[in-house]
């Protein structure tokens, strides 16, 4: 019996079309992990979880290489969240968060939030770091004390216009 | 006429602590960034402007250097947040956050939330990432394009107990 | 396979009319821009894709005009969002938004709605800028730099009654 | 006896830093407009209102050119909103707000953000109008069915990185 | 093809019994106004729309007098909305309100509620208007610059009582 | 010893400007109805009473009959609410209100706002009635079974522009 | 045509196991009062209707008398609320409540719930009045100037421990 | 060193105008219980204590009564809680209620709200218990096994009018 | 007729995986205490609980145990809840709670958590106590004035870094 | 210079009665624990400390030993939180709680809550456990793979009332 996501009756899986529920169960029936669909399409493993969570869009191109290598057929990907479909971001959870998880890095934004935008300010000035023109990363440092989760976000400084 | 924080009555100064909001006074007198306090106190320039915040918590030997690097009195500082006093972390700013530097950070969460979770999840196991156990770095990456923000959460893996 | 809205347990079209779900699917299967819909209906596409979310309502006649456009029975649509039906307005998305490019517009309101209306005050008196008797548009400005989103607000200025 | 903001204990005063509510009274003192600023600043009325609701920063130039229009000492301005102070945007205005003028900007959003969104993709694919990168404007449009407000936003197109 | 709601899904008939549904379905269908019914039940308009949005309770008479009027079999609506059932008033729109036609007259008791509370004060002494002992209208009184709407609350006064 | 406002720091009184208190204890000292002070004025009582609460702006005329009639001088009132001040509306009650009086028309609107705004579409199209160009009225009605509040609200109706 | 609840998807019947909704039709079929039932059981009236309401847990002996005169088979009453099924508690209504007879109890506490609390202490010392051991009671007081309700809440007083 | 209420930046008293903190102050220097006090007004001791949160209204009466009770100048009370004032009920607690001798209350409505509202259509039709025309009392029964705490309300049934 | 959770569409059963519905249905079927599955599983009760309302991740081999146990397929159990499902902790009740007795835990914190704070700072320094590695217990003391519930965390204390 | 709360401004002492802040201070220049307090007083560290948070109400005896151990006047102490002084519990945190410390003790209820009433209804039958009558401690558990906090609920089972 193939993994299923039974489970889209509850959160997270409630908030997401029934497509990307779909993919979801694709990706565990084929042992998949996002890393190995990450190479597939030439991304990296968090914008690819990010497109399956509906937080990004996949292209055409995307969607072809998904459905070799998952096995759904493409014209019900392309049907269902092609190029007329667009991403509902921020829908997928609710906030503040519950999920220790997410919490935390939720926590950090709000112990550090202050003192990163003090420091944008003194390094860049007036202005912000784009989420927008942003990648992430979700890398694994062993270490000897207990493995540690490096997670960076690389944006682009956006200058405030004055006019 | 020397800097003043003539701001304490208006956020994030007003939800402060009477002498961090003097550090800050006493940090544009002087005319240092937290780089250089950081340097003086052997600190990440984020840990200190954490501090600043009372989002952290300096000890007496800090406080010894701040008190000569910001001249200010260190029986002043040490009667008003020495051993006796504990962060109220999280305080400095309201949830969901409306300042557009600190919003896009909180954004940040909500939109790859998820994929990170999942990511630590397939990484990792079942567990987080500590925010208590983690070092948050913010680099200025210069970039002909436009110069760009390295942020960086270092944290260890905690997994979760079973009992 | 031609276009779905399977997405439509998933938000925004989970908070429309089964109808408005079907002018989308219709809208896409056909491949037509609101441009294109607007054009037929003699209104403008910004107006035209407020009335697709259900935040305008279609007359009789754009009814007729939809039916043979789109390729939908004209008596299921009238049956439905005729007469009879009335806009719900502003349902359609939950406040604060999380979705970026509709909280960047919010953030618009959340920054510089005090000088917009000091200056409103400043050049018309006291009253309000109507968002009923107002017309909305989006254009596209071509710019070396990057191109460019120009959104107008054209409504008429109302006096508060003194009576 | 000159103009003063006795109401600086009411909103949206209250909320302001003692010195940007001295920069309206000394507004009011000198009869000035927004506009008669925005011109001895070279700057647009908006832009400069949006300052002086400490949603935007003066820069030293700026601030010597206040110094002189207003009769406001020069070394009060600089020492309590000079380079060491860094606007809290967001801070000055409740959201849902409850003052007619700005909750009509903000139903606008909420009946039109949708369209908007929509008509951003069709035209520019994923991405968002920057709030960073734009420009507002403020104008009054004479018309015998009564006057009209022209609010416009140009804001930059900014693409959605993938990676 | 007859009126639907089909749009039973959307707000705010979603939030309705699903009779009451039905009863918005054969007035659409029998192409009766709300003062159309109240003549026919001998009530006012306001009354009736209430009554049809689950805000009042209908009698067993003025459910046999609506089974004629609109076709539907009385014992239908008796066994669903008859004696045993009762109305769970308020629950038909979230508020605030988005809506604008809704959000305006919330908006009037933003704006004038204090005003109003102070003068039945003034007039009446410590109580309240009743909002259960009072009758409601709408009228459209005809104007040449504008048609104008009449909405009158009619409510008992009630004194507080001291023990 | 005459009447103050020593409740100025608990709601509703703190929430207004401190002239505006002012002009509620000199009403009280004067033994002055609403009434009495809008003949003097030459506008409604209720006008009056939202003007006292900082809920609509008195004109300069105004402001020097007010100073006569209440004993204030003059030079205080407009250098603290003449024509460089402008009314924040709405701010003076939190919502949902929880004083009775003004729950009560808040219920008002929750328990009938649907079918008003039924009526309204019925009545007169696809708009809404004006909360800005609207009198409010507040009438007591002598009955023997208990005196009646009579309050009206007559707002012009604004069609929905298409464009 | 027997009473139903075809209102069960609406509030507050959409918010019950399924099986108290069929009491609720059962009860109407029967044309019993929560008297008749709380007689038949030996309860009280209100700890009838709280049950119904799945506020509180009926025994199996409970069951069993409920079997019969409800004429519901009594296996499927404890498959469904019978040994393994607990009450969750305060799910049943939205807080604040909006229907108006929930809100004045609601109101009742939040206009006298600080002299309760001050009168408890005055009485009894630093405790609270129980809700888990606490009887309710609902009578009608016939009064020739209107009937009355007398509605008593008896609870245990429980005196804060000291450790 | 008489008992004060030092504690009057502190809640519920920091929600309280002046004068209502003076005479808890008052009371607790003459060592007199709410029962006392009402003894000497004529009136139940929760309705005293009510008027003492600024929750009722004193009559010019009762003023002078407590004013000899209490030890306070007549006008200075007059002068501040005299007739040109008027309660803002509900004030006087944040909702939901954290204190647990008042969440009990809150909790009481909470878990059984709905019975009660059920009793009431049951026994009296459709309409409301009146919080304006009611009374409360608090007494105090001995029990063996605990005391207990008698809580009544004891309000006016009013109809829902029909028109 | 064997248990059912025909509540599933009922808090809290209605925020869970269809799948741990199914599990809480086998549990009562068998008559089985969390107790007993503990022991099978080899593990607390309190684990096993947090488990079946999806707070935890049972594994391989506890799935395989809880098939037999419960006479579910094991393949079910896998495919829904296998290795490819992560917790979304913390989902399962809105908080602030309602229900009585979730409540009553969420009060302790309420009223002790600042203490408790105040003493892991004596005792440990600037750090907390973990939720991850946390071992909860309940258990049942015998008292003749009444039995006592002993509610056990048992988290290691982590200590800030700084860096 | 002697340690100071120069913080009181800021949470959670803001929050407090200026004694309790006094408290806090005299603990601080006499260099004790809570313990040190607890045994003075015989009591539980904890219970002290919430007291200090002014979540507890210390008796004339506890006062009067405080008063020599603290160096505070005991009229003083009397005076301001002596018999007449009841606590507000619950409002030293805002909830949810931000800090860390306090966020974890509230996860550990989100997360751990119903599986707790899940064991208190399997072990007790339906009732609560009484956060009145129950005792909480803090232990310090030595552990080389890092200290643990033990901490401990003990609440009388009060069950039910059925009448």
């Amino acid at each position: 019996m193939p993994p299923t996501i039974s489970a889209h009756t509850a959160a997270p899986y409630s908030r997401l079309p029934g497509t990307n529920v779909r993919l979801f169960e694709a990706k565990a029936q084929q042992g998949l992990t996002f890393a190995d669909i990450g190479k597939a399409l030439n991304r990296d493993e968090v914008w690819v979880a990010a497109a399956f969570y509906a937080q990004a869009k996949f292209s055409d191109e995307d969607l072809a290489k998904l459905s070799k290598l998952l096995k759904i057929n493409q014209e019900v990907l392309s049907s269902e969240i092609g190029g007329h479909w667009w991403p509902d971001r921020g829908a997928v959870t609710e906030f503040p968060p519950k999920d220790p998880v997410i919490y935390r890095l939720y926590e950090g934004i709000m112990v550090y939030g202050q003192p990163i935008k003090a420091l944008i300010h003194e390094k860049f000035g007036d202005g912000i770091m784009s989420m927008i023109n942003c990648k992430v990363h979700v890398e694994k440092i062993a270490d000897p004390a207990g493995d540690r989760v490096l997670l960076t976000f690389n944006g682009k400084f956006l200058p405030y216009l004055q006019w």
